[in-house]
């Protein structure tokens, strides 16, 4: 069985319930997620042997986060239980054209005061095939950026495969200082993942010409954006997701891939949404289960990846449940959803 | 007032909420149904005098079974209280083009222990006017299937309508073991219900060129398998219902009937669904009372029938709980969804 | 800042959940709401000084509605606490073609044995600028219509500006009835609102050739009631909305309006509804809201009103939530409903 | 089978969750109950023929009530469908020295606007034994009360025995008016059941010296009391219930019971509330259920009743669910509660 | 009208739900509550203008935290919209002799990063009465210490009595910290409210030989420590409630009560615990609504404290919902939690 | 770490909620739990390396049983996925004399078709120092017996220490039907542990004069059980649970302990019930933890013990989770239930 390793950040997740407003709830819905958290989880339920390594209280709630992660077979033994809290984010779901809100609540978190040393990469890494990360544990604190350039750094040189979900988030850094902290860390990364805004606030690179508030998305106008890529870091396989938003409860959801020779399209599926929250992360998970398939072709790839990240949306929480199984039968065209007896 | 019997399963349903995973849920919704028993609910909501006979272990999830069907007024003083379980199933609810998933836990239920002699159908027929079987009971077990023959040939015998539901389960017997089964059971049975499968799979009689996975359906293609249920079975009416499941929250939805004399085409309606489970047995429920009615003609009796499945898709559990008004508004052309107040 | 007082019924609202039918219901949600307390309401999120007038029993339910309403900021301190019981009505969330339904209970309610003198309106008046009501509370009582009018005339008479939403409800009085109490209190009126049913039925005025049970609805076909409107009444302000129901889950929304000089169409939203009670009640808020801005023209003041009152379809319960912040966005014309972090 | 016929009241009864206050509640459990619906469904419970009669509205929610009894297995088929609306009780549960609080909201309902003549008595009562009422029948209108003696009178003509539970409420009538309608009835009595308050303000006969609200209570404070009714009235039977209120949590239960020969005092037995409601009517209802059995005597009759009610205390809603197995496993002696395998 | 200004910290609280362990938590009860602000909210429910100042942040948790607390009546219009995060609670009802947990999560609150200068005192205290402030606010930090000083000098300087409830909190502080931040604070302070715990730990003066963990507690061992109490700080009125800890769900309850003349011992009640936070802030604001009553001599005064502080153990979240009616009752003996109808 | 292995049945747990009976039940909780499943739930919060083995079917059924499991930190791994059914019980949590009631529905399941030689036992036990197994495990099937024997003889071959609780049941099997099964297991059995009737019914030695239903249970009457254990079946330690059964609210919960040498009286808990299932494997559980501690005398064990099985009443679901520290709390001494913060 393959290995595959993320470091990163998990967080307690406090939802409302059917679509309230923040001020309407008197429930939150518990769950935790983050993600590389959610990453690991996707490959745990494709059978693949996923170890995710993050920094989490030792008081109850980051004990709960432990067993939350477990139950879906992620293997949190590595989990360094130190720091003064667990980082949170509140969700308010949106309906049609209300758009859902994340308020995040991560001042002082476990994960952003982590240091270098702290985790023995070395041990970590044994047996292991593949290190995945995201731009937003760099984002989180000094601390949490010089982690993992240590952890990609140690990964490389072990002779794992490394990819990079670069990941944007406004509210966490400026462009500017994103592409600082993100640019460098290049060296280490063969595949890159991103959506279209991602690479270029994170990598200077900007897909011009696209408006993802609105109507259709044509995937030639990534092109240039993934040669340049793949000019300027050496990377090995570009893929980026392409969301369009109709409104809260409906996205057009695909991908194109550049696996070093040719850029292909993903096919284009509709979703009617559940939980959109963890889309990308569920789209890197199912990337990295089919590069380390023997056999696949880039189509089977790229359509593994798609179809999975798609039916990512159905399911509440941060995590894709799905099976392999299940994204097989999704990509091979049956997506009339009729019960399955 | 007429009077309709019917005799099969039901089973405890057990479903998870919210459209969450079978591995997320921390609550089942608890209701109770099983073809036989969701047509004579719906018959009941109709205000027809509807008896469902069946056999329910002596316990308390027993009686809480008849207390559920009871309370939308179905007669349930002839169910046998005997044998040792009440057979399961659980549900989850999928969403967009994740498939809704149905786990079955039939495994020595009450219903598959009956015994011929066990019900006294004399007295259960006493002024019945009509028998509703699917063809779910008889490939339970051979027990089973041997009192549905009692019935149904006891039926013909007092005179009373015999309709039958094909109804074929794949995870219950093969084609060959359902033809064997069913075929025979034919000569008693007046009105056939079933939808594209059904037909090739019960009785041997295949719809070709239809592929019920994509896209439109053309109803046309139907015309030369009812002729032959006609021609090989002697049925006096046969109807089709025809499901496009475009996703597991979007179906289309119609039915094709013929009286014996001319094929009618019915009104396609376009279902956003809150339970899919029960839908082909809310049609037969429909099409029985509209066959009841003193001087309704086919296109009101196929019209009534459509609509009020269709609507059946809007109700959580099996149940149809549409009244006789609802369904004229609708099947009259008012699908508007405005608010009555 | 301005203050807008409002004065009408509130109600308990019981409603079942996840569209449950009131027979299936073991579980109401409990919130409250009423036309002009759902205008208060809404004013008070876009930061306006808004006061509701209304009678409420000196009991527990009472209590616990003062409690809801001003947990949202609306000054409930001109309530009067008298009267016997609190109105109430039931709600059956509706889907697909399965229409919603609403049950009144408001027999020997507190509003509609209220009389003129029991409420101050010099004092409740002082420092308004704007005074609203709507077709409900006349049509109560014989008793709530007097208050109604006296309430009218003395706004009239201390300067403040008046707008009434017609609000004919078929279940309280007949359009004979109607019109007897509605046209001579128009005299005070200077903002109208009303939906396309309104018009015709409170003041005898119809809209020619509109089915607003099926497709495409055409603003121009309004054109002629407005005129009649500002004819007959002497409005200064004349809008309509317009609701086409294409189903119980999906209505297309949208709203003309009069200015006194040109009659402007409003963009017409999509609205998958979550709740729809309450939607014309926001539309006026965003309209009084909007009429009472500093140099906004009456684009500005339209586009506000229907991108709000669109918006309100996506809360549970009648009110609606969004703040000024939120309607600017959609009515800037992001309705990608893109995620807010 | 034995046949008892019961006539009165039932509501939509909206409780608070968890021992929540009114003013805390965002979702009502819902439920339907009431004095005599609540003694035909506990004899429903103990297998016997249970017909309860009643005015209800023709709506969903008159549906909805009987749809929720029905499911009880009792005969709801005599029920009238009219008038207005259906009376509704509010109840917040309380806790410790925090008592429960109960909100009617009986105005212009259904069975308080029933008339002499809407009931077919004859037809009612034909094969039945016995006839019960209680004390809030006749308290809601004079219209109710009227139709109450009509009952009365037709069922001791008819020779069924009669049973009245006094059942005093202060908010609906004063020990005057009370008296002034219950005296008259007693004619038609012959099993009296009541409280300790209940025959001094319905039959103006006090029970000497005992203080509710404290402390232990001696049955023997009752004796003159049972005297005193038996030689003014002519019972035959004379039941009252004794409470103890330690605290809303914690309640002492008890009777004694005069047989026509000698007092017999119960069992008391210490009961941990889950819902107060409905206590004395689950006393009722075994004491009928006990005279109706052959051959046991005043000593079994009593501590079946004793038991039934003690047990009544633990279940959510106004109903007594238990059945005459375990009522009789309690009597016997095994209070323990040990898990029943 | 008396007015009270009380100043510190509101918390979100998120609690498990029926008594379930952090790790089995699915869904948190939403509530927000903290010291000061608990005694606002129950004396707004006694009628009294009740205003409470703290600061929030400006989003929108932080909105939430207004609504919830204003719709039981508190003026929240001083509250300040500053800093990054609202301080959150977690809490874990135990039961039996499980121990209940509260996991703080307070770090870089907006309430701890407040400045002097923020609160305009001057305005705050304009037509007001008292000032209460608890000894959680020093101990969040030297900021919020700072301006608590600032507030109790300007309340003392303006003529309002002041009182302070110690509170104790040794996850906050060390004894040593505690007092020398609190006891320069008591010049300010008229009366002074407390636990067996907090004199000692927050102002030096221990109550010998008393063990909370088992046992009755004898009052007479508080004697000492109330006259060291006001020898040295000269408090007017000395309060010191007494909890006695059976189990999670059973507590002893009552207080003592110096009134600069004598000493007066408080009733003990028996309290059933449905939710225990909050019972010392019921206890504080029932004190300073009786020493605000004209003509109530000492007796009442703690008689009507204690009972409410007792009932206030009744209800899920921080605050005490109790009312003056309701607390009258109690405190006037009858504890027998009967049905209020 | 020291190693435990346990062996048998998990089953699907389905309770109402609320105490709410069958009846009234719309939602079931879902758990999962078994005897043997419930000591490695327990001693994996303990710490200890525990490994559950079983046969779980392989469907969405069984893996919702293996998450659900591996939460808690119990290893999985050697869990069997095989068979075609997940026993199942119901429980319906009774209050006051109400009894609990368990509906066991086990027909079929995949633990009663296991097969010696299915289990690997030697891969199994390998570094493992303790194996435990329950008296319901033999009683299930023939076939789980042997698989029972195969593994406890392993055990003993492979040097592990070995425990069973001798839980008879008496819908299993009967007295004969368990000694013929149960003694001649009894040779590789080190530690013995039941409660009063296990010893009897499944080994044939009787506590003479113990009536459990009612009172005070003296512990002496148990010594020459004990005594009698030892000597026939040559038991290194015996312990007995001593549950009294006051009420299903309501228990006694103590054990006496045989070291081999003296007998030893634990502390008798008065226990309010959460959950009362699971009692006595906690108890195991918590031998099993004390007797692996090094220096840990045998007042230490059964203190631990006692403690650990008494809080474990306390938690909703069959599994105790409780840790070490709170267990220490308890036996210590502080029973008060004070909130810990």
């Amino acid at each position: 069985m393959v290995k595959v390793v993320t470091f990163g950040e998990v967080m307690l997740r406090l939802a409302t319930m059917r679509r309230e407003r923040f001020t309407q709830a008197r429930e939150f819905e518990v769950t935790y997620g983050g993600g590389e958290c959610n990453v690991a989880v996707s490959l745990a339920q494709f059978g693949v042997d996923a170890t995710f390594v993050t920094a989490i209280p030792d008081n109850d709630i980051g004990q709960s986060c432990i067993n939350y992660i477990r139950q879906f077979g992620v293997d949190t033994s590595e989990i360094l239980r130190q720091g003064q809290r667990l980082g949170t984010y509140y969700l308010e779901s949106g309906a049609a054209m209300r758009a859902s809100k994340v308020v995040y609540d991560r001042a002082a978190s476990s994960i952003a005061e982590i240091q270098t040393g702290d985790v023995d990469w070395k041990k970590v890494f044994d047996g292991a095939d593949w290190f995945h990360f995201t731009g937003i544990t760099p984002a989180i604190s000094k601390n949490a950026a010089e982690v993992c350039v240590e952890a990609a750094k140690a990964a490389k040189e072990l002779g794992l495969t490394v990819s990079a979900d670069m990941n944007y988030r406004k509210n966490l850094w400026s462009p500017k200082e994103a592409q600082a902290t993100m640019i460098p860390m290049m060296q280490y990364v063969d595949v890159s993942i991103g959506n279209e805004e991602d690479a270029e606030k994170c990598l200077g690179i900007a897909a011009e010409g696209v408006d993802v508030t609105v109507g259709e998305i044509d995937p030639e106008a990534y092109r240039p954006v993934v040669q340049a890529l793949v000019d300027k870091f050496g990377f090995k396989k570009v893929a980026i997701t392409l969301r369009e938003s109709f409104s809260a409860d409906d996205n057009g959801w695909s991908a194109i891939y550049f696996d070093g020779d040719e850029i292909l399209v993903g096919r284009k599926y509709p979703v009617r949404i559940v939980d959109r929250v963890g889309g990308g992360d569920s789209f890197c998970a199912a990337m990295i289960y089919g590069l380390l398939q023997d056999g696949w072709d880039s189509r089977q790839v790229l359509d593994f990846a798609v179809a999975s990240s798609a039916m990512s949306h159905t399911f509440h929480g941060d995590f894709n449940l799905v099976s392999v199984k299940e994204v097989m039968a999704v990509a091979g065209g049956d997506t009339s959803g009729r019960v399955q007896r």
